[in-house]
């Protein structure tokens, strides 16, 4: 049994907090002692007892003398809702502490492991240190940037339609990668549309797996034209934000409270509501995470803005053609080739007939 | 050793003809006696011997009470440049004959097979069927549609774009994806583009890679256009054919035919070459499989007039954006989404950091 082999149950572990643990990190923590696992643990949500506590918790006594692996460096600070772990890890008597990587606030980075190593505890970090941070790559960017991490969503054709030219678009992709889809939606704190898919569409935005939670609803509307029947409005879960402009008419605003949604004034560009601005916003009210399910322009717009950091084309093997059909980046292309954006790390996925090509903008 | 593993072994051999058999089918044949294969060889070009007769002769007298395997059901008929192998095998003292798939010809289908069983031979078949099938794919449409079969290939990023709104498409895909263009356009007869793409790119069409030969190339120019500077028609090896109307002007012809172009004049549809029509009359100069590599338009036409075989996505990890930038598939879309091209049987491949998606659309 190796470093590895314990490593990789601890970020097991820490996955299952996916979508739960928000804006904290996933963390899973395994208590290991003459090569066997005596305890171990994760993270369940924001505001309850941390993955270390709850493992050190059930190992007791025994800890004594182990080793305790952990996906993330312990935390040191106390500007939070829970005490320091690396108080209870010194009084536990654990003699080695293993992480995958430290903390990547830079305000704390590095001074847990400090911590234990002045209290004579021996340390070790890099172990699955990609795999970690790939698990924890929304708070990396939220907490380094104050800004959610932004995924871009797009179900196309082969030839990179998300419509027809009358906009039909249900469904172009099959029940697996859309199954995927209420998945992610379980997983990110937000999804987002422009207004022109709420007037088309009506999507109600919500997460339908078993036990699944509804993400906040971000619609962009930066002249205040959502319709007050809408079905994102009907959820009544306090969840439904409207991002729009300081300049829209605000005849609206009271019935668009009235059924539940905040309203979200940020500033605009050109005007149309700058979603840069609008990602400090969100990273304000804590939402780490956000998912991209618009259409065409907003595509176009989180591209050009660059606040996109992960991209997900689910293609059907399906082929729609026309210049007259929606194509599923709209806006206007760089004059050049070489101003394509290239992505980083491509993985492919199969979901049915479907496949998934994702990956990473590097804005 | 089953079955299964010597005709593994004899469809191993018959793709070594690739690109090489046109208008005849690719086909390997192995001899077998006490479960160990004694002869092999396969068919090199059309007008030589065929792979039973090559295996036979080095087999010898060994032959007799010997099995054969072979990808296709032997020939029986006599129109054509060589003898038919059924009476070689029935004088080799051959006493069984496995083969993968009878011959699509409707003609002859079965009859090869009738006949040696009339001579005393064992004989069985659909062994690895679908392989042999797959493997003469192009020979199996020619030989039953008397026309080519038709692979559409596309370059394009995850958005589906080919070039960006001035036209510049050089490269989308990386070396891996254009070396694996070239592999195919050793294998097929042909290769068609449109005259937009010859006045835009000057293709030279050939194929570079180190033993390589030159596919036809067939250049759909409705209104004779084409420059007579054009790269396309530099190769001076009597494979150039430009696909016009019958009512194209007639005066640059003269200097196309001196430098080695074939005028094919074919029906015309709405003012423009009937594909339809253009590949009854390659099927007649036994052009057996074409592969278009052309523009936005052409790639349409070749879907709507449903022409098509097998499409080729080859894709870049990438994305051009634009409602401006040029869509793989133009033309003008279904209205409704179930009106899109579903592919049958797709398939993914990597080639470095590209994709390719491949398909048949069933027409």
């Amino acid at each position: 049994m190796s470093n590895k082999t314990f490593m990789k149950k601890a970020l097991a572990l820490a996955a299952k907090g996916k979508g739960r643990t928000s804006p904290n990190p996933m963390v899973g923590a395994v208590i290991v002692k003459n090569g066997k696992v005596i305890a171990a643990d994760y993270h369940r949500k924001a505001g309850t007892p941390h993955a270390e506590i709850r493992a050190l918790k059930k190992a007791g006594n025994k800890a004594r003398g182990a080793d305790l692996y952990i996906n993330l460096e312990p935390c040191c600070h106390t500007e939070k809702r829970t005490p320091p772990c690396t108080k209870a890890i010194i009084e536990s008597g654990i003699k080695k502490v293993v992480t995958a990587m430290i903390d990547p606030n830079p305000e704390v980075s590095g001074k847990g492991l400090e911590e234990l190593h002045t209290a004579g505890i021996k340390t070790e970090t890099g172990i699955m240190e990609a795999e970690a941070k790939r698990l924890n790559e929304a708070f990396i960017k939220y907490i380094t940037k104050k800004e959610p991490f932004v995924i871009l969503k797009i179900a196309q054709t082969l030839d990179g339609k998300i419509a027809t030219s009358r906009g039909e678009s249900k469904w172009i992709t099959g029940e697996e990668a859309r199954k995927y889809v209420h998945k992610l939606r379980n997983e990110v704190d937000a999804v987002l549309v422009g207004i022109g898919t709420v007037k088309k569409d009506n999507p109600s935005l919500d997460c339908r797996i078993r036990g699944g939670k509804n993400p906040y609803r971000i619609i962009v509307d930066s002249r205040l034209q959502i319709p007050v029947a809408s079905k994102a409005l009907k959820h009544n879960d306090g969840r439904t934000i409207i991002a729009t402009t300081k300049t829209a008419h605000k005849n609206k605003i009271g019935l668009l409270k009235a059924r539940g949604a905040s309203i979200l004034a940020v500033k605009e560009k050109a005007g149309k509501v700058d979603l840069k601005n609008l990602m400090k916003e969100l990273g304000r009210l804590e939402i780490t995470s956000v998912m991209i399910e618009g259409g065409s322009s907003i595509n176009a717009s989180a591209l050009s803005g660059r606040i996109v950091d992960k991209v997900l084309f689910f293609m059907a093997p399906k082929i729609l053609g026309g210049v007259d059909s929606i194509p599923s980046i709209g806006g206007k292309s760089p004059a050049l080739l070489k101003g394509a954006l290239k992505l980083k790390d491509p993985q492919i996925m199969n979901f049915g007939e479907d496949i998934l090509v994702e990956g990473y903008t590097g804005f």
